[in-house]
């Protein structure tokens, strides 16, 4: 099943002369890779074997067999094509942890992945800690760019999985009864409300996508003009304060507010809330909302997560509709949202504030700044996924990265409280069907002018 | 149930004065009522009272239902607001006959159309006439041109359900192991094969959707600028002869070319060909094609017809991958299309031509033409169907026409030999499901360049 | 598709000499076949082409479907077997109407009967007399003893599709929201209620099944011996109003009456009453019952219907457990009830009434009488439907006519107000699934002394 | 949510008098007891706690669930009622691990017993602990007969679950492409076949059912006359070998064979062996067995097992019309086959051999013996579960155990390899729907005489 040794993968001569400036690039590749590695380990650290192997639902993944997968990718993609004399860990990994990529075999059916109790958890991690080893070997030795650019790749698609590891844990428990904390700590004090304000913009031809430096996904490519009319954006996401007065106001039980597509999926899904809210018998009472942290009272000026796209634009027509100084609002499309991301700098609250909740907006220094565009919560856009004009996906298995995918899905924005920090830029383009709401999504209004 | 009179609805003195441009404008609007009417009775002509009852999936409706249901948009949104002392023909068919406009109420269960037995098709037609004959004397009187702006909308809305119509009863007549025939004449003589050949188009700054005078829907406006890059397009739809090699290539056997949803739709609807094709058992036969004609041989002259959106973007990657000549083809974006057919007369192979099947391309005068734009085949593009920016619906029920379906749907542009030619413009904007294979669906070849 | 001439059915002399008793047989089964064909045509008049067109279920099939069905019957089983010189009406006839005879050929989909507009009522009408004529022929001239047979079983064949036709209609008509009415008239006039009143029954070795002359199906035999115990009947079906005693109890909501499977079913399908119940908003009016005379208001001395084995049961347990009188209420076995139902006369309110509703008992002339055993509705029994000890199928085709059912079905007894007089008997066995409704079934108490 | 103290569980004082009797049955009661609950422990010794985790289908469990929810039985049923001062282990366990008792509240969703991963195993193992000293805490002072009934029913109770925590792990272990090995050693050694013959009994009346001393479940009773015909059992069951001839006939493509239901069953699954197989691509090659020991060759002298009713049923038609010798095959009713199992010996390969796998027939030291009655494979009855005539379930929430599913299930007798031995008797009933296959279930013909 492995790939035999052919001249591309033939044995480096130990002391391969390389150039210093690859040398510099090897190293900082190196410390990255380590740092990401770790950090998934660190982020199953709460859960037990049992945690790790339970899958909640199709679109979710057992935390067990993230770990695997990821470890599964820097195998196959790259010590399979670079490291002398390959052997694979064990030969059924290959097929058992393929995700979707047709081109390396039929993959193990998803919805079954917490049916694979073998191998086990610490069978899982001798594995990663054999492949970190190899692959640090590898990048001792390799001077091949393609190596390096495919253990980068590897290492940008941990840092997906580290969020969609948490996630998926989090809507685990929340089917547990017993509602079960992932984390205990809770970081959050509310503060004041940083009341709504539009931000303007005037229009006129863009530049979006991605150019230059840097590693970024081949969806983000090739940077190219836009036009944009002129229109405003909300200075910060919509709160769960705002959303409780939709759901107050009756916004689940009136159709003129949704997409044909989305009424017809509240109501086969029976839904009144956004994802992990316990609405109070007494109506007077504020939503319990379940968090990694457990059972915890809404508060008001959080911004709103765990809608789908179904919800998000809902909420945009009622608001429009409902409040004077709201009205004309929508959802932004992803080039007017990076239009305006590009300018600032990529910080907010990301994996790393170990907060893994959004946290209210703080008052900022001067007026008309946009804030908690990066991390807090995933920002639905109007776009579809599609490809940028000139689009080409990678050669190989690989290629089926992105690309397969430019279909019925949406594109989400900005990063959430389970992002990686260090895995954001304003050309970073996510994306999830509408019903989708596990994630934390949520939404920024915009409207034109 | 129906709406009390009121001023806006109060007795029109017989003989109003009108300006002279109202009353030819009246006029002219009355003769197009009249003669899309008629058209309608004249395509269930063929038909039995049981072939109008049946509806074959859910997408589908009977031809019985499409026939009350565009009379109904007549009683409810004209004659029901506009009509002095207005009664309903039947006070339950406002219910019965609404589609999806939840501004009316809570409309019948889509899938259950076919069980409609009551009333018959002969109630219905005494409704139609009924209805004709009201909106014939309102249409004498009315000053009003929001009456008139609804009838001209009714119009086109019925023009849309003649297509419906013609497709929804090809795929019952399908299911039939009798395979019946709609109509026996059989119109087509293959000709000689029009090369297929790029027709290069310029990048840079164009305007696309409606403006001025003339019938448009909410959802092709505003007009508004659109960046394009080079790019070219094919002079001529795809046809079966290319189709076939597709299929005769194992396209529909080999998950590389089909996006990951359109793999997952094939496989679990085990499809190898398109819609209404079936495959000869012996390899070397041509395969047989159902048509409102009946059973004919595929003629490989003709543009290929009924593939989804997974289909027509599968086809494409495979022919740039397969063909030297075909390279970096994928379909057009909406904005493309509409930049070339904006110059274009609207004619082409439409309803009113009587074949209801696709034709082959006719030689050019000129080298360099775009064959085909309009009528035969509705053209696939790559651009979800969104609103334009600044898209405002239209006030009230009518209101949910359009934008409610924004979600989950590709535009498809161009027209198709179902379509009433007086009802296209280059501005037109069609919109299914990815996986929609019913319609007279197929695709024009793209690249950039 | 047809069976070629063998000496099998070779032409028959015309003036065979026959044996008068035979004579006597076939004029007998002539004068039969007419009524029962002639009865067949009455029942669909009052229907239009659209009425008889529509399926409003997988399990339902459409009138004209019914029609052709029987017909084809006679066509394959006796016609093309018997019949000299046999050519079909349509040869694609053979597979279209074929219901689920494996032996005959792969038959059409089940759930799509609706959708075979053609042939259209009129053709089905045509091949009908011309059937009957052909038939009539051969039961002049056959001295074939199978043939009469066969030509008794298509004659009973079709007085069982008689009733499903009825029972089919009334669910279409119940789905449309005018409330369509069958048949204007209504017959019945509430009288005063019959108490119930437990008949006790010895136990000990009884015979049951059919055995010696007169038609009876396959799996009414072997006629063998049962022990039993001693028990009680009801001496009435259970009525309308013990049965709303039981909804307005809550018997619906309360799981302890339920089997488990019932349990699950009544919560999935969201029912709080028998089908065709509306429950009025106001609780202390009578709930409507839909009816083929269109919408009554319940009259509370009727026999319960439509009525699944889930529900009758789930009311055995809440009657035992509700009221003294009702201690160790169950439902019968069906030799228990064919025990009691052998010495009485077979007759009762049946198809043949005209009322197609079950009517109130009247008061009988001896006190402990076993009142509407026969007709008004078929009774659920305990018993799964299975074969009798020492059971065998017809040989060929035929044989699938009754034992390849026999599982996951209860059988039913007596007979209801839409079965043909003639049709029962006391040996007769009834078959359907728990949760089926849709016919008239009732149930009659009974319990272990 | 736990009772609180009344009467009937007041403190029992310390040194209460009991009938020596009383304390000898009270001794044994605690030996089997402690006995079968150390069994449960060592049945998962094997496994991982990731094993324990996962649910591969609706119908299984976890078998941290089943080591779970058998205590609760217990703490529920026991305890609660009968302990002085009870406490529960943990409050939210009794909703937790309720299987389907409604009368104890509404049970966790059965389909999501796998995404419990809190409590972990360690915390059941600890309840466990806990609740087995207090269970032998209450055994030693209670006199409460009650209380010694409840202890016998959860000991029974847990005895069913060791056979499906075998089964579902089993199954668990076969969807993972690695085919886990539950225990290593085989120990089976194929022997000669011992011939099928057919062993003749008498008809007349019998009696079946439980009466008298030692333990048997509600469903059991009451011992009852029923009239049997004169008949034949085979005298071991169904091979492998057999099977396979089966198979290799065509026995699964062949319609003629198969219930209606079964038909459709077989072909909406795509089946074409019994659960566990794979046939080899090459015909000649005998088809690989997965087992708990592993994938083995099969082995055509031991009993065939995993299939379905509808499988058992389809092979005795087939059989019966395939080979002369087998001319009338069938099932056996459960009457017949208990009638011939009372006076033969409880005695077979069933759990506590540690082969859980059917073995071969041993040739027998009389001719006319019947082989295999207990142990080795359930075997399929014709008889639908249905409760003895006079049944009554028990008092309370206990009464749900078995009376609740008497409809569309069919009875098996007999024992299999994963039972455990001193857990049948010849009256014992189990049951499954007839498409179950999951369970060690095989088939014995029988034959009318």
């Amino acid at each position: 099943m492995s790939t035999p040794p052919t001249a591309a993968n033939a044995p480096t001569p130990r002391a391969a002369r390389t150039a210093p400036g690859l040398d510099l690039e090897r190293a900082a590749l190196a410390r990255r890779y380590h740092a990401v590695r770790a950090r998934s380990l660190a982020l199953v650290a709460p859960l037990s074997p049992e945690d790790c192997q339970a899958q909640s639902m199709p679109d979710a993944s057992p935390a067990k067999w993230h770990l695997a997968h990821v470890t599964w990718f820097f195998e196959t993609f790259v010590l399979e094509r670079f490291e002398p004399g390959f052997q694979p860990f064990h030969p059924a990994f290959r097929a058992l942890f393929n995700s979707y990529y047709n081109g390396v075999g039929e993959p193990f059916s998803r919805p079954q992945r917490g049916l694979l109790t073998r191998p086990d958890l610490a069978e899982v991690l001798r594995w990663r800690a054999e492949v970190d080893q190899r692959v640090a070997r590898l990048l001792r030795h390799t001077t091949r760019p393609e190596a390096l650019a495919l253990i980068e790749l590897g290492v940008q698609h941990e840092q997906q999985h580290q969020e969609l590891l948490l996630t998926d844990i989090k809507h685990l428990l929340s089917i547990n009864p017993l509602h079960p904390v992932y984390q205990s700590a809770w970081p959050l004090t509310s503060v004041a409300n940083v009341p709504a304000q539009w931000v303007e913009r005037p229009g006129g031809l863009v530049e979006i996508g991605h150019a230059g430096a840097g590693f970024a996904f081949d969806n983000e490519s090739p940077r190219h003009p836009q036009w944009l009319q002129p229109h405003a954006l909300m200075n910060r996401p919509v709160t769960h304060g705002e959303w409780l007065a939709f759901v107050q106001d009756g916004g689940y039980t009136d159709p003129q507010w949704w997409l044909a597509a989305g009424w017809d999926w509240l109501r086969a899904e029976g839904l009144g809330a956004p994802l992990y809210w316990t609405l109070p018998a007494d109506g007077a009472a504020l939503p319990t909302v379940f968090t990694l942290h457990g059972d915890m009272p809404l508060d008001p000026h959080t911004p709103v997560t765990h809608i789908s796209y179904y919800e998000a634009d809902a909420f945009a027509r009622w608001a429009s509709a409902s409040r004077a100084e709201w009205a004309g609002a929508r959802l932004p499309s992803e080039a007017e949202w990076e239009a305006s991301a590009a300018a600032l700098p990529v910080q907010g609250n990301c994996q790393d504030s170990g907060a893994l909740h959004p946290m209210p907006a703080r008052a900022p220094a001067a007026p008309g700044a946009l804030l908690q565009m990066f991390g807090d919560v995933w920002e639905w856009t109007t776009s579809s996924y599609s490809a940028y004009p000139g689009y080409q996906p990678a050669e190989g298995a690989v290629g089926e990265y992105n690309g397969k995918f430019m279909v019925n899905q949406l594109v989400l924005r900005g990063g959430s409280c389970a992002t990686p920090a260090s895995h954001l830029r304003a050309s970073y383009r996510n994306f999830f069907p509408a019903s989708a709401r596990w994630q934390f999504s949520g939404l920024r209004l915009a409207r034109s002018l």
